[in-house]
């Protein structure tokens, strides 16, 4: 378990990197002669050199790149935010206006997502399809290791980016979130930054690439709330099974500086006087809970759990159904952007405002439904009309019905339907937040039932008037986000996201035990679940769906015919060699009689060997003579499960390992065949 | 970098042992005819049975063997509390009761401190020499897989919790802390319940019993402050260089049970009305710190970092005095009683209150320089004797000497020296509490700084009227403790155990930047110190101190002499190669003359095979027609990096790898073996 010297290795690359590579200078300033401007534009790329070198003295180039890379992702969040608020004000103001006129006002209701959805959709699916979904499954494949250039193009993050504000634009009926398309954007920006990083410095870093793609991912999720700490955790918990201490610091430095950008932007926009939490409470500091409601707190969780698997199964289910049905999967195919329209359609006439929407109060936007819910004030109790709030209270939305606990039971009735529809939908979304909102409500409706109780049971002992129910909202939507992705960060990231430390016990406890009953049975996680139903070759998916996949010896998976040479191979095999294989690395054998493995030689010595017997004329030559062959690093034998094949692979770092029985060479494993042998296992199930 | 298929390997195992095993129940139900009460006993076995059974269906045994752990060492932590209170307490009534008695007072106020570490100190000598120090330099060791049973002892357990109390009853004149021998403590439970859960579930689980110990670490953080997300992060930060995700529930379950019972310990104590941090502050909620504030962060978090630098500087160059100093060697080896008396003395005379003390607020013990230390007033302008607070307030304690800051001045240029000089006493002590209440120290001077300058210098502009000083003080303890071991979660322990969430970001950024600042030039952190001091075979330690080193070759270290057998080996052979090795894998090889490596046997079945010989009085039996030979799983090259063997083993979780070159075998490596190795690297540095 001890891999930290690779980043002392990298140390030392980015001290060599910074002593500025002359030829890589030399190279930059030899200016096109044909070119105008030659003095001009000599003295600017002095400038930037020397900018250059300036920099380099302070810190390596990279962490440049992930400071960069984390204001460019806090910027682009807060741009989505200020232009999904300015489009859902615009329909606010439009339906506010037709007041008085309940068709238009039903029609401005209903056709405004509709049309967002299905304009989405088919901006989506005609420039670029891979933008769909959340992207968190596809970047998990990734960062283990398979290559998916797909979905790391610049017009990938411009689809996903526009058609990401049409969604959220469509608003709290469509009910969906930003967390997963933010984590597949900033990976892509990360590549470009990682790429840009490798130009400067004017030398080739494999690693570092890896490495910042990891980051991005974290900062991925920091940016969307501002939240560095449990961002980072969460990506983590969700991305990896195993996490290198050493990415710890990029990680951090660079949600660090992205959370905070984020923060001064809503400063600066005017939405605070300083940097604050994103969905700020005032829970009471002096006694935030009893130490009796901590079994409440237990309870709660053993409930979200239970709910999340209820929910898991209908979510497995429906994908299976939207797999399976022919008329389904006929739309999905053929015609995205009518099914996104109509079934947002469909959502936003069950949440009109004068019909079935006032039971769920359906006028607020996510971020309201969420402050609303973590209101430290009871709802079943208080006089409304005493509320100071500036503006239009959320509480009010609640109670439009007359009871706001009314309310709380059909919104958690009705939008759990309404999300498995949504999930549905051909568009890049996120599944995160309205997961977080739904525990919320759950916690909520258990924290006022717990508050009720107290205060019509126990007024005897007044001891327990001041039950807080916004904290068991808290805990509810730690809980069941936790449960449903299989993670505990949602617990840090409730408290970092509503500044509350008073509650992290309870919260923590809470999670801990949704999380108990949502892992019990193997049940796949949500994301594990999308990995699935999408095929993509990532192993600790394919284990949690089936345990005995990755313990499959290597042997059974393996493509004999594999390309080899033996140790005294003329120019003719040498020819045939490279003509067959693409591999960098082919391996060489002692004959192909004993097939003992004696090591591999470099494709591009194979090049020159050939090269050389060409000017030299002779045939003769055999591969020993010219080529050096490099002993082997590490022998498996096929009876190595495709796990420590794929865990040897990624903790070596190489490209390709050979596979011999008993000296005998069996195949090679490289990173494409481990794609394939993945993608065949994916099938099986 | 996938291994989650183990957790789900496991918990198969855990399902079968849950169907209770008939022959272990028979095993334990066999009662030995001779001993008393036979019927009684059966029905007590049989309820038990039942118990286990009960247990077993809700989930399995480790889990409660966890929250054991958990639990145990929150009361363990909370005990030591309470009697270290005692005995300080003790110490300062009969301080007070000397009054008038200046000569008197000098002695009680030097000796007490100075009897207790030179009882702790012989009494540690005496009885378990192994027990001095952090603790935390050796689980690491154990952690990355090499076993040292001497630390794993139950009179280690004792020895150490008597010697830490009486050393944590000295009180903050020899200032030191808690949380490594914590950590070390909480391991040796871990073994225990560890064996204890193997036992009672009847089948060997050797993964399970590092998982074990993996929780105890984090468990030992968490149960000192009650802290249980960021004592699992530092837990991770500091002991691994890899973490595997599937002991991220277990982690945290059993530090949430721990920080659960700590706080009820300490509610039903009476020291609060309700679960809260342990130094709880009371920051403005409204306006925590002005945005432009965020540099002067930054600048503290570069401050704190050099500081760090020059104190691990000293710390280094004292750790070697003490080693070459042969007055000092002399004095650690035979009279380790007598040299902690003495310097506890001199320490202890250093701080006596009426002379040098009153400049460094030594009558303060360590919770309450901390709690001062966070206070939000400012100290420079505030008027004491306005104070509402119940009991001597601290602030009074700073200003004996006439002004607070100058006392502040003082207390940081002596501490650092004592400090030093404390670290080389021969007890079980935490280094870390120190360090935190330094960094505050230095945080709270510059806050100091900030305040009296924004308050006299911007005093036109009206708008800087209220910084606080004790944020900074929060971001110094977070920044300096996280310079010096290295590490970011001390960040996140800092909001932890104030409960004070509002400062996230401005702490996070100074710990990244103090980190920056030490991390830079390779320096080893404050643990690697201790490590390479102590010559532990501890790579990640030995990769801080020379970059190099893990990169030799294995084919360099390997010792050549390894047993092997060949193919068609007779009973001689064999009964040669079992009195020779230990080994419980022999590598078998083609035959002596061309080394091919074929796989190995188990000793198990070579002992059975010379039984069998024995029987049968025939000498002609071969070892391929009796035994299986087992297929190696991996075969390393001699020119794989010492690192790239060590993570092979552990990513494997085999116990013998062997060493091929071209197919013929070169050498084996076992973990004792690879003990072997690092503790020969950690010789030539």
């Amino acid at each position: 378990n001890t891999l930290d010297s690779q980043s002392a290795g990298e140390d030392n690359d980015r001290e060599r990197a910074n002593q500025s590579d002359p030829s890589c200078d030399t190279i930059l300033l030899q200016a096109d002669p044909w070119k105008p401007c030659q003095r001009s534009r000599a003295t600017v790329k002095e400038w930037l050199l020397r900018l250059r070198s300036c920099l380099g003295t302070v810190c390596g180039m990279e962490w440049y790149g992930y400071a960069a890379l984390g204001i460019s992702m806090a910027v682009l969040s807060f741009l989505v935010d200020l232009s999904v608020t300015k489009l859902l004000r615009a329909h606010q103001w439009l339906y506010l206006k037709l007041e008085g006129n309940g068709l238009l006002q039903f029609f401005c209701w209903t056709l405004y997502p509709a049309c967002l959805c299905a304009a989405a959709s088919s901006f989506t699916d005609n420039i670029c399809p891979f933008s769909t979904g959340s992207g968190i499954p596809e970047v998990r494949t990734m960062l283990a290791g398979i290559e998916m250039p797909h979905y790391l193009s610049l017009t990938n993050l411009f689809t996903k980016l526009v058609a990401l504000v049409c969604t959220l634009a469509a608003g709290s009926t469509i009910f969906l979130g930003k967390v997963g398309p933010f984590v597949h954007l900033s990976t892509i920006v990360g590549a470009y930054f990682s790429n840009l990083c490798t130009l400067i410095q004017g030398n080739k870093k494999e690693r570092a690439a890896g490495e910042m793609l990891v980051v991005a991912a974290a900062v991925g999720v920091a940016s969307c709330f501002g939240a560095p700490i449990s961002g980072v955790l969460f990506s983590v918990e969700v991305m990896c099974s195993h996490f290198a201490l050493r990415h710890y610091c990029p990680c951090f430095f660079s949600a660090a500086c992205g959370a905070l950008m984020f923060r001064l932007l809503s400063v600066w926009s005017g939405d605070g006087e300083t940097p604050q939490a994103l969905f700020k409470t005032n829970f009471p500091s002096s006694l935030p809970f009893y130490p009796l409601e901590i079994i409440l707190f237990a309870l709660l969780g053993l409930l979200c759990g239970a709910v999340s698997c209820c929910y898991l199964f209908c979510h497995r289910r429906v994908l299976r159904f939207t797999k399976t049905n022919p008329f389904l999967v006929k739309a999905l195919t053929t015609e995205k952007g009518l099914y996104s329209g109509v079934v947002a359609l469909f959502l936003a006439s069950l949440t009109f405002p004068p019909s079935a929407g006032q039971y769920m109060a359906s006028k607020l936007t996510m971020k309201q439904l969420l402050t609303s819910l973590l209101d430290s004030r009871q709802w079943s109790s208080q006089s409304h009309n005493a509320s100071v709030q500036p503006g239009p209270d959320p509480l009010l939305e609640w109670s439009s019905s007359g009871s706001p606990v009314l309310s709380l039971a059909v919104f958690l009735l009705v939008k759990v339907w309404m999300m498995v529809l949504a999930w549905t939908l051909p568009l890049p979304t996120g599944y995160f937040m309205p997961v977080f909102v739904y525990g919320a409500a759950l916690g909520r409706l258990f924290g006022e039932g717990a508050a009720y109780v107290s205060s019509t049971a126990l007024t005897s002992s007044q001891q327990w008037a001041s039950v807080n129910p916004g904290g068991y909202a808290l805990a509810g939507a730690a809980a069941f986000s936790g449960a449903v992705t299989h993670t505990l960060s949602p617990a840090l990231l409730a408290l970092e996201l509503t500044g509350q430390f008073s509650h992290a016990l309870p919260v923590l406890l809470a999670t801990l035990l949704a999380n108990a009953v949502a892992r019990s049975g193997h049940r796949p996680s949500f994301y594990d679940a999308l990995s699935i139903g999408k095929r993509l070759p990532h192993l600790p998916s394919l284990v949690k769906a089936s345990p005995r996949l990755p313990f499959t010896p290597i042997g059974q998976v393996l493509e004999s015919r594999s390309v080899q040479l033996q140790k005294v191979a003329g120019p003719a095999e040498v020819q045939h060699a490279v003509n067959t294989s693409t591999d960098q690395q082919i391996p060489v054998v002692d004959s192909h009689e004993s097939q003992i493995v004696l090591g591999f030689v470099l494709r591009s010595e194979l090049l020159m060997f050939l090269r050389h017997c060409e000017t030299d004329g002779t045939l003769e030559k055999h591969l020993d003579e010219v080529c050096c062959i490099h002993p082997n690093s590490v022998l498996l034998s096929p009876h190595n499960t495709v796990q420590e094949a794929h865990g040897i692979l990624s903790l070596l770092g190489v490209q390709t390992l050979c596979v011999a029985d008993r000296g005998r060479l069996v195949g090679v494993i490289t990173w494409p065949e481990m794609k394939r042998i993945l993608e065949d296992l994916a099938k099986e199930i």
